[in-house]
Parts: structure tokens; C-alpha cells; sequence
């Protein structure tokens, strides 16, 4: 059984590190903040005894040998955090998987399977777009060098961030033995484990995702003396945008979300016309096809609005991650636990992109939910009841032993 | 007669300062491209033997004697820009006058009442807000304290600006004597003299403005795992603002023009639902009560918006100036000029504000416009053909010695 108040010094030790003034997190991928969290995670690693190595991308592994000569079974989530964002989004899972390895060094629990505990890079894609960037890298579905070479909005590159902060290792990205399973605990960020009253999530799969970004181009011009009808303004066509992406939703499928997360107003002066508007369109079903038609409806959108306001636009793809199916295997593994331990779990599948949907590429992966109250998260009021926590951790280090074998 | 080539050398020797490389002009006010130009401006007017004097808002004057102990006429605009804005906003007024007092020089034409060349600081209000802080605090409009603590996006009040460049300078603001009239020279920055086919616009008045600043709050959660109807998104809510700001216009007054100019997101992470959004609308007509009439729509505006979307707002107004009517005896003296000068003029309100806006607060102020190409400003391609320049100079240095006497 796992040390809830170990779990629980570690989880507030962690959490001091980037702390918002209204107890969220804000701890930008490889920012200072992100760079003393993962000093403390490394020195923890180092405590255990584990031999901890640090890719060319600054994902941060530790390994704890096994009985066997197998191949190991790969734990872990992220460090990094959203802009105020809350203290459980990612950090919650990097500290349950190391709350079961030290419970299997205290319990003297021996496994066949050696097991890796993993940090990885910019799960977020906040700071450097895209999201899961250090896990899409290790599997091979993003390109090292492209990761590296991208840029946050003061023009720093990954690599300058890494460099600054001491995470850019040597050794290359991916794995030298594909791993056996992955496992990854998250906080579920919606409100399904909630409204069913249930503890644990089984995961089976992960949501298909589109990022896209659009550039709207119209004509600067002042606000007084320019009639309205000769005005092709960017902001009025991306507004136009904005509103048709949020009731899209509904109109196209059940499941299907549609979000303009960011967007930016060049001049962005009171008095002037604005010329250009950028803003990024997420789109999620766990049908493929729907979110390819989201993107199209996307584009007709934009194609309207432009011709209403005389305005020109581009829309370009930065991300695009089929849906994810988790192992059954994983998943059984998971519910056999949760059983065990007497936590009532439900099966379900995740509207957030995760490090493990790029582990499903590689490997038999799955992941553990447990519930965000309200289904808040990417906000410092995100929450999870601490026994729902533990709980999680719980069925987690019960799942790990099953995968790596005693 | 005023010098062409004299008045187009300093044209570009100004222009070079904080040009763009796309002809335009990068020179927000208490930049350090402006404190450049300032210095050009006041070596100048050293060279024109004026005693130059700076006021504790860095509004700057140079003053050259008349025959008799008579109030001055006050002549000039100013030398700030817009971001990326246009070459002749402004700088063509301070230009124009400057060439005019040359001429007077060249010619030895001496003027019964003192003149007195002003460059106004901060007329964009792009920078720092309100516009025409310089003129407004002149004729006590503004407050100067108000003013010298307004801060830019990153922070800098407009007293450290001024100590910055060296002008903040040691004189009180506002008149030690009010003058006896007051003229500006402007680019039209809308379409109606070229599509009038005239040269000169004599101008009437200006119309009554209104800056307005909203937030909108809602909630952040997460784009993927939160259903569409639990969501508050107050991007979304802003936007619906921004359309309903582009089409209330028609509807209202034939001469209303409404504009959302900035917009602002937050956090502005693709992957999160918009928590806040600031924006700002500019309302414009030459009836006061249409202006006041159109604010009220943007409350009931955003307050149905935020009803549909869940999300709160608040709504604050960051500037107002009600419609300006010039003195009739500067106008007829502009038309009398123009008459003398054989350049077709005609009698318009203007859509833009102008330091000239405020001096009539003071004094018997009066405006001469120069058609804009297209109508267009605010924008790197702004365009004047330099015949109408020089017209418009040529009626200014006419109606400047008609207000002085001679
Ligand atoms: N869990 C999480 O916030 N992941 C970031 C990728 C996404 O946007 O789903
Ligand atoms: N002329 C000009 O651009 N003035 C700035 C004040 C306004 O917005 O009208």
C-alpha cells in the first residue's frame, strides 16, 4: 500500500515550485520554474538509487532494475503546467508513479520487468506548439530537430530553453528497448468521473485532435474617418469565426468540441482598423472523420466571413493526432486493480491529448482518471479531493506491479 | 511663397526617423524615435532663431516675436505615430508650419501678433491613452498628474518616458496667454476630398468621440474533456460584441462609425477555454447624443452576450470628447487663403480627432485638410500626392498671416 502522507509531502513540495497566488501552477514548459522541479525530481530519482538519464529533448527518466531480462514497463506524466494553470494537470501522475516506486523499495517489492519512471517535455504545447512534444518525439511521430528548432513568442528555441536551464542531455530520443506497457494516472479535466460518482477511469481511448491556425489579413485603417462600408477589417472576420466555431459543435456530432483558444490583433491600437487577426481553432471527436469535417467547416467559415468583410486568410494545420485506443490488456489490468482495491472505476475515454495516446503508437499503453471536481482544469481552481488522489495512486502502483510482474 | 524642395527635404530628413521598410512610420510618442525627432524639430526652430520652451508633458514651442503686444496665433500638430502608421499624419501639420515661419523669415515678413510653433505630445494615444493627451492637458482638458502616470502595455509611465528622451520639460502646461487663434494642417485621413476632387478642406468641425473599454470573464477549463454546454468562454462572448460593434453603425446614424481596435485574450493558450477578454470600442458621430445613444447599445450588447455565454462583464469609458465646431473667422480666413491660392477648397467635418479639437476649447481654432489617397491611414501605406502637400502648405502660410496680420 502506498504512503498517502509521503505522496502527499511530495505533491506539496512540488507544487511550491511555480505556485500561483491562488494556489494554481504556473510553470511553463522548460521555463526556471519547470528547471528546479525537475532538480527536485532527479534528486528523488537519485534518493531511490535509480540511474536516471536525460534525452537530447530533456525527457528525464530513471530506471529500477527488474528480476528478469525483460522489457520494461514505462511510468510517468509531465512536470510542465498551462499558463495559471492547476497543480494537479500532469504532476499528479509523475508523483504516483514515483509514490509506487518507493513503495516497492520500502515494501522490498521485486519485479520480473525492469520499470522506467518518465518526465516528459512540454506535454502542454502552451509555451512551444504542439502539445506532447517530448512523447511524440520518443516514438518517433514528431521530428527531433523540428522540436527543437520551434520557438516560444519572444523567438526562444527549445533548445536555448533547455540549454538555459540544464535539461539538454545527451542521450538520443526513443526508446533503446521498445517498452513491454505504459502506464500514465491523469486527472480526468471534465466531469464524467463526477456525475457517475466513480473514483478511477479506465481509459480505452483518446479523442482525435486538430490544431489549426488562421491568419486573417485585412486593411489598416483609422477608426473615425473611414466609412463603414469601405472597411475590410481582420478582427470583424475572425470574430465572425469565433462565434460560428462555438455553435458548430452542437450541429455536427455529440461529442465533437471546437475551441479558439488564442488570438492576437495586429496593430491592436483603439483608433485603427485592425489588419491582421491570428487565432487557433482546436477541434476533438473520437471519430477521425468528424474532425476532418470540423476543419472543412472550419475553412467555410473562414471563407465567408472573408468574403462578407472583403479580408483574405490563411489556415495552415499545426498538429494533428488521430484518435488514440488503449490496450484492452492495460485497460483489464487497471479494472483488476481498481477491484482489488475496492474503487469503484467505469470505463470511458478522454477528451485531453496525453503523453500515453503517443505511447499507444509503440507500445500497449493505457492510462488511469481520477476525477477533477466540476471537471475544471487549465485553471488554478482545478481540484481533485485528496482521497480521490490517493485512491488513483493506489490502483496505479496495483497496476504497475501486475504489468511488470512479481 | 513657400520653398517646395526646402519643405520636401525636411519632409524626408523627418521621415527617415522610425521609418518602416515599407515606407511607413514607426515613431510611437516618447519613443526613442520620437526624442530623435525632437531634436531635429528643435534645431530647427534654433536655427529659425526661436526661443524654444518645453512644458512638463514635453508638448514643445517655439515662439517668434510680432510687431505688437498682441496674443499669439498658435500653429502646428504633432510628431508621434501610429504603430506601423502612415508618413503625413501629423508630421505634414508640424512640417507645414515650420515652413511657413521659413518663408516668413526668407521674405522678411514681419506679423503683428507673435506666432507660436507647437509639436503637441501624444496625439495618437496609441502608446498611451486617451489621444491628445498634450493639447487636452494644455487647455485643462486632461490632468496633468493624471496623464504624466499613464502607463504603457509594459508598464512605463509617460513621466519616465519623458525623462527618457530628455523632454520632460520644466514649464507648467497651458498658456501663459491664451492665444488669439489657433491653426492645424492635416491629412484628411478619410475619402471625401479626393472623391470630391478638391485640394483644400476647410474644416467645420469634428466629430464627438468616445473611447470604451470592456473585459468580459468567464471560466477556464480545458478545450478537449469540457462538454460545449458547460462552458463560459469569454472570447466567445467578446466576439458575438465585435460583430454586433461592426453592424449597430447603420443602423443607428448614417455618420456613426463603431470599432473594436484592440483585442486581448487570456490565458491565449490554444488548448484552453478564453478566460478574459479586453477590448476596446471606438464611437464616433458629429451628434453627441448618437455617440451616447451607441454606447448604451454596446452595454445592452455585451450584456446579451454574456447572457447567452455565462460570462460577466464590466464596461468602462477611457476617453470622451464631444463634437468640436471651429471658429467661423478661421475657416472664412482658410477660404479666403485657398481662394487667393487658386486651390479648389471645400467646407467638411472631420472623423478624426485633432489636437485643434481641443485648442478650440481655448481659443478661435480652425483646420486645413490635404486629401489622403483612398482615404487610407492609420496604415504604412497612408499617401499624399505632394502637390496637394504643397497646396495645402501654401494656404496655411496664407491663412497664418492672415490670423497674425501683417
Ligand atoms: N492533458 C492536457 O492538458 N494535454 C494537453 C494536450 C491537449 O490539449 O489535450
Ligand atoms: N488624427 C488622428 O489620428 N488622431 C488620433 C485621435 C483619433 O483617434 O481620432
Amino acid at each position: 500500500l502506498i504512503d498517502p502522507d509521503r505522496f502527499r509531502e511530495s505533491f506539496e513540495r512540488y507544487s511550491s515550485i511555480g505556485a500561483t497566488d491562488r494556489e494554481g501552477l504556473h510553470r511553463l514548459a522548460l521555463s526556471e520554474a519547470d528547471g528546479r522541479v525537475r532538480d527536485e525530481f532527479v534528486a528523488d530519482l537519485e534518493e531511490l538509487g535509480l540511474s536516471v538519464r536525460v534525452d537530447e529533448l530533456g525527457n528525464v527518466f530513471g530506471r529500477r532494475p527488474g528480476t528478469e531480462d525483460l522489457a520494461p514497463v514505462l511510468i510517468g506524466s509531465h512536470l510542465d503546467s498551462q499558463p495559471k494553470g492547476g497543480r494537479y494537470d500532469g504532476q499528479l501522475g509523475v508523483l504516483s508513479a514515483l509514490e509506487t516506486l518507493r513503495t516497492f523499495e520500502d515494501e522490498g517489492v521485486e519485479t520480473e520487468r525492469p520499470i522506467e519512471i518518465v518526465n516528459w517535455t512540454n506535454e502542454e504545447g502552451s509555451r512551444f506548439k504542439p502539445a506532447l512534444t517530448g512523447s511524440g518525439a520518443y516514438v518517433g511521430a514528431h521530428d527531433v530537430e523540428t522540436v527543437l528548432a520551434e520557438t516560444d513568442e519572444n523567438g526562444t528555441t527549445v533548445e536555448e530553453a533547455l540549454e538555459e536551464i540544464g535539461y539538454r542531455g545527451t542521450e538520443p530520443v526513443g526508446p533503446d528497448e521498445v517498452p513491454d506497457s505504459a502506464l500514465e494516472l491523469h486527472v480526468e479535466q471534465g466531469p464524467a468521473l463526477e456525475e457517475a460518482d466513480r473514483r478511477i477511469g479506465v481509459v480505452e481511448g483518446v479523442l482525435g485532435m486538430v490544431w489549426l491556425e488562421a491568419t486573417v489579413r485585412g486593411d489598416a485603417d483609422h477608426a473615425g474617418p473611414s466609412p463603414m462600408h469601405t472597411r475590410s477589417d481582420a478582427l470583424v472576420a475572425a470574430a465572425d469565426v469565433v462565434t460560428a466555431v462555438r455553435r458548430m459543435a452542437g450541429r455536427l456530432d455529440d461529442d465533437v468540441v471546437t475551441t479558439v483558444g488564442e488570438l492576437t490583433v495586429e496593430p491592436n491600437s483603439v483608433n485603427v482598423i485592425p489588419a491582421e487577426a491570428t487565432f487557433t481553432v482546436d477541434v476533438r471527436s473520437y471519430d477521425d472523420e468528424v474532425v476532418a469535417g470540423a476543419v472543412d467547416r472550419v475553412e467555410e467559415e473562414l471563407r465567408a466571413a472573408c468574403g462578407r468583410e472583403g479580408t483574405e486568410f490563411e489556415l495552415s494545420e499545426l498538429w494533428r493526432i488521430p484518435r488514440t485506443e488503449f490496450a484492452p490488456r492495460v485497460a483489464d489490468a487497471v479494472e483488476a486493480a481498481a477491484a482489488g482495491s475496492d474503487s469503484p472505476a467505469m470505463r470511458m475515454t478522454s477528451g485531453a491529448g496525453h503523453d500515453a495516446s503517443y505511447l499507444a503508437e509503440l507500445t500497449d499503453a493505457g492510462m488511469i482518471f481520477v476525477p477533477s471536481v466540476d471537471g475544471r482544469t487549465h485553471n488554478e481552481r482545478e481540484f481533485t479531493e485528496w482521497e480521490d488522489a490517493v485512491a488513483g495512486a493506489e490502483v496505479f502502483a496495483r497496476t504497475t506491479r501486475r504489468l511488470a510482474g512479481t
